[in-house]
């Protein structure tokens, strides 16, 4: 029989981390002060993270090492495994060889714990007492609330409204691990009343979720933020996906010629490709990285490479990235993971130049995948992960139609268990395509283009 | 650092089922024909199950080597990890070791898939195009559906109807896998109708879902039915769990003094214990097993040992076993997997034999449990799983008394994702314990009493 799924022993799980900003051609650029259009340096986040996340923010060594108890609490579930999805090539009729990562292995259920872990670690080092977040779909706030219960740590969560009422399961669940969650826009917070003062009815998005949980940090000393995607440490946690995974093709004896991973800030995708991106740009071996976004949302491919905030009510430093303008609330799908108005800055910088790929897709043909996917391989993805695996399967029948056999990875980013309503929705005919148009986006993109920075790009 | 997990390689896989038959002290008694109190042979099943499935059901054969086939599609998700439960033991504050074999890794979510896969595979060779069962939590259905799905055969699910209303997503899910699935009873059937004339408003049980499943195959001659549990061949394809668990052992240089697994009809229990007790029956190692089943449904702990019908209409043969009585009706805890009112045959003997030991727990308890469990090692159990790991915690407190460093073995049978409104019940205070009185007892046991066939025990 063919070997199927490939597990590293946990002694051979890597030690460190991959700082892709130490091989990049051209650096990214810095984030800057709103109100003066200058640099800030890494003191200026001190409110909000602890020192030693800032130092990885802004680090550029290219290996970091991951402590010794990250490494020990990693082992709950890592390393995942890499598995050859031998069924889904049988249905989908193609020489291609397809591969996927499976982090839904890990307790909470997504890639999220792998940051979740080290930021609640660095965390109660600095002696923080609470954590507050933002989630949109759930894992990130999941995933948080589990590391935050590891560490001690009490957590607040912040949930997009749509979310909170698409998934109640994901409330239960962080309430178990002890967190309390709220919907936002929600009126504990002056970003909140400001929003429902507004739009009353909001469906709320991550950009919003952000403003409230950065102004709970901010009020108090012993409480930090923590995001869970976009940026620099956080896409730096998630690379032990691709540096697992690089030592189980070893193993296979293969190496992917497509590596493909859903984008909503950017870790999912970084975390499993940064390190296969790491031999193309050493020269070493050629890759084709593809990231994968909502077409109702979609920054890399119809958006603009600029400063922008991270979040909705201008709280957080300006960021050079790919976006739909941070005022921007995209339609609610059930992929709400990929609800966010921006893209990582390191992806961003690669994507300019030239050294990943980007695509968006409809949910209708992501739910499709995903239930193929169910019926061969027999897990249920999250409605992100099905992202991937509709790029994949797209390579797949490209490679049917060419006849050939290329090897194709993709990052199984969570499973959906707790997003059984959007299947619901899916098996009955009632997910409909928004189509965004042209209009919205330059509508959104030029509110934000007027108050570009002076050192603009 | 401690090793957490241990995982055998592909090629390790256990190639053979053990059939504890083969070792049993007492061999267990024969199934009767209700008319007539006679021992039936294999062909009066054969309207039911495809004949290597009946084969199985009476070999005395004491290993029974797994199809190939069957292996390739267990590699989906097999062999499962053996894990280190270090958090738990650190919150315990136990000497004890505490180990649990995890069977949640499987697609749909629990050990259920192990003789889904094998059932569905019988079934396809014997051309068997539709497969209709009974599930209660839906996590047999869940697997069954999966299985189907893979072979090309139709599912027809009959779900106790608290559990449709109480689990609305593994509908959805046995959906997505392209199941039929309909709340019992139903109209569907005859047995559903009588028991909606005299019960308008009745809960279901598995019992009257068995009846409507074996009704709809009885019918037509390409439908067979499928059991979750129970039967002897359905005890025999999980006892993979412990045979891989074996050998995970000898990695891990340690051996269980105590194994443990929840028991609704017996597959969970039997499938890690019996290949231990194989060590026990051949004088090689001692070891206790313990099943725990739930103090609202008690056949081991306060039933009685006798011949009994495994539906509730009387459509199957007469089996020795603990029961309840067929027509009792267990509260509707959320642990529904836990809610039949009779035991394995082969269960039943051992441990009318003293061979194995029995455990009735409150689901009060057993949340308290799986919570504990959750936060420390991030998975959130199944609610019949709990019962399980409150054992285990017991048994680790009074390790923790006496100060003996005794290792703990449990199976930890599925996880809890689709379980959550349970957890949000038991978050909010809202679950109550059901006291059974005897008289209830000795009502529901008197009528089979009064009707046990000549050859009676």
């Amino acid at each position: 029989m063919k070997q199927k799924k490939y597990f590293l022993s946990e002694d051979r799980m890597p030690k460190f981390w991959y700082n892709i900003a130490a091989d990049m051609p051209n650096k990214p650029l810095p984030p800057l002060h709103p109100a003066t259009g200058e640099p800030i340096g890494p003191e200026a986040l001190a409110p909000l993270f602890p020192m030693e996340l800032i130092e990885q923010e802004v680090s550029t060594e290219r290996f970091i090492e991951i402590p010794e108890e990250v490494r020990e609490k990693y082992l709950m579930y890592r390393p995942s495994p890499l598995i050859r999805a031998t069924e889904l090539e049988k249905a989908l009729k193609t020489p291609a060889k397809i591969y996927f990562k499976y982090e839904g292995v890990s307790p909470s259920g997504s890639h999220k714990t792998n940051t979740a872990i080290a930021q609640a670690f660095y965390n109660a080092k600095a002696g923080t007492k609470k954590i507050t977040t933002e989630t949109g779909a759930g894992q990130w706030g999941s995933a948080l609330s589990y590391a935050c219960a590891l560490f001690g740590i009490e957590c607040e969560v912040y949930m997009v409204k749509v979310s909170f009422q698409q998934k109640p399961y994901r409330k239960i669940m962080m309430n178990t691990y002890g967190a309390n969650v709220y919907p936002s826009p929600s009126n504990r917070t002056e970003a909140g009343k400001r929003i429902l003062e507004q739009h009353p009815n909001s469906n709320g998005s991550l950009g919003i979720a952000i403003s409230e949980a950065v102004e709970m940090a901010v009020k108090d000393d012993q409480t930090k933020y923590s995001l869970g995607s976009v940026l620099n440490h956080v896409l730096l946690h998630q690379t032990i996906i691709g540096e697992e995974a690089l030592k189980q093709f070893e193993m296979a004896d293969d190496y992917p010629d497509i590596v493909i991973a859903p984008l909503g800030g950017g870790s999912n995708f970084a975390g499993l490709a940064f390190p296969f991106l790491r031999n193309k740009l050493q020269n070493k071996k050629e890759v084709r990285a593809i990231a994968v976004e909502a077409a109702s949302c979609p920054k890399l491919t119809r958006g603009k490479f600029m400063y922008d905030f991270g979040d909705t009510q201008g709280l957080t430093p300006l960021l050079p990235m790919y976006t739909l303008g941070h005022n921007f609330e995209p339609e609610p799908i059930h992929a709400g993971g990929l609800r966010y108005h921006g893209a990582s800055v390191l992806v961003s910088q690669l994507l300019k130049d030239g050294l990943v790929e980007a695509s968006a897709l409809n949910q209708i043909e992501c739910f499709k995948a995903g239930q193929l996917f169910a019926k061969t391989e027999g897990i249920i993805p999250a409605p992100e992960s099905n992202h991937g695996i509709a790029q994949a399967v797209r390579e797949a029948m490209i490679c049917r139609e060419t006849g050939e056999q290329k090897t194709i990875l993709f990052n199984l980013s969570g499973h959906g268990f707790l997003d059984m309503a959007a299947y619901g929705d899916f098996n009955e005919g009632k997910l409909v395509e928004h189509e965004l148009s042209s209009a919205e986006i330059e509508r959104s993109l030029a509110e934000i283009e007027a108050s570009q920075p002076k050192m603009a790009i």
